[in-house]
């Protein structure tokens, strides 16, 4: 039996990647976390054997809260990808008016992806910032009617929520990628991805004299996203994704050449690249 | 008069950094706005002469809304920066127990910078997340005794409520950047940067060419930040400073070169490093 956490309550995201990673099948056992911090530590703890995480979503970028985690948590290595559509809907409770509705409450990530459809339709309504879809579907649920969420067609169904609108994201190519981290690493795949973060040296062109190595072993560079170091303002980690295992040797001397030439260096794990099911 | 917009209600942290920009000038006037998408509509319609947003916290990394906002903005250029340390302060109505505080509420930023200190001394405590921490202040300021608010101290002041304690964020290299947004360019200045926005062409080693550009010209790059290009999970836009005014000749030919190089391309402009008054 493996035991794959994921960001709960029920009926959120990170449950629907968890499912189209597992494939559903019976050896998995969903467990649910309330917290980033709490799933993280389960994994850390050996209470689980993995969790499902969102990293990045076409629309909104990079969630900060994992990629400070990949940096600083010493065991844990990526080794799976899941990527999945996102359609954002308005619920509300059964028999909710549109012109009664004065909150909506999602996560700050689901109203940026309907910011459009809330300015037009819901100009004056207070928007609440909750941890997840799946808490706004909840509080509003327990609430008087004159709130709605936005999150998925999962939460109406868990909180016994009405779905009043489909599909109100102001763009369809929105996609959110999770990625699952494990302390174990993945077998070698046919095609695969290897994920690294680093600190450059605290002087000009060090970020390009990196890059440049990746360029000398022609290896292709299929992300590249900064976060703050937090000792200074202005200085950065940055977290690179490329084609290729760390069993190939062309990115294995590229890496070891990287190691070499950053003031930080942590290898993030090679992993299955994601092939959607059209 | 100069009008200067700022992200309200009164007590925020752009406030503050309005009130270092202008320096108290008698010439300016403050205007606040409860939405960023307010704010830089104000300027488009010439409501306002400029407007303070923050880009970039030291501890949370950059402030994707603000991001967003430069590259779709047209007419909209950089003019200034301010840096100003941030200090977060537990809010609560005068007479609240701790033991009593069920809810925390603030910017999700503000959470972020203050984690620890939350989930050691508050484990059981619901975070709510809004639009800034002086409407978390204003929320605290009309509840009922068990709640309190991440913010600053200005933020108490305008919401009459007692500092429960100073200084709670985990780290204390917080600085947040600010810029200047205005349809008005600065003027050259002794120590210059300059931004701008641009994607580049689909295939291997993209970026790493146009960055090729900037060492070839011997221009030295302060940060580079990226954003989804929102068409496509896997496309991005690359936000880059450099040292240097766009008068300057290397900058100049540099940048006309990275124009050419790139599929989308937008100046964002140059403006006077912040220099802190220490």
């Amino acid at each position: 039996m493996i035991k794959t956490g994921f960001l709960g309550p029920k009926g959120t995201f990170s449950q629907e990647a968890m499912i189209v990673y597992t494939k559903g099948g019976s050896e998995y056992t969903g467990i649910d976390y309330n917290t980033m911090t709490d799933l993280i530590a389960a994994v850390s703890k050996d209470e689980i054997d993995e969790a499902v995480v969102p990293i990045e979503n076409s629309l909104e970028g990079a969630v900060s809260v994992t990629l400070d985690m990949l940096a600083t948590e010493p065991d844990i290595k990526i080794k799976a990808e899941v990527i999945i559509p996102i359609s954002q809907n308005l619920l509300a409770k059964r028999g909710t008016q549109f012109k009664n509705i004065k909150y909506i409450l999602s996560h700050p990530q689901a109203i940026g992806q309907c910011r459009k459809y809330i300015d037009s339709n819901f100009p004056d309504a207070m928007i609440k910032y909750l941890y997840s879809t799946a808490e706004a579907a909840k509080e509003v649920a327990e609430g008087n009617g004159d709130m709605a969420a936005v999150g998925s067609k999962a939460a109406a169904g868990v909180y016994d929520l009405e779905i009043l609108q489909e599909s109100i994201q102001d763009n369809n190519n929105n996609l959110t990628r999770f990625i699952v981290i494990s302390k174990k690493e993945a077998p070698k795949s046919r095609k695969s991805k290897t994920s690294i973060v680093f600190s450059t040296e605290n002087k000009p062109g060090s970020l390009y004299r990196i890059l440049d190595i990746f360029s000398l072993w022609d290896i292709n560079m299929t992300r590249i996203e900064s976060r703050p170091a937090k000792n200074k303002l202005g200085r950065y980690i940055f977290f690179v994704d490329i084609e290729g295992h760390v069993e190939d040797e062309d990115v294995r001397d590229a890496l070891t050449m990287v190691k070499r030439k950053t003031s930080f260096y942590k290898f993030l794990g090679s992993y299955p690249e994601f092939e959607r099911q059209m």
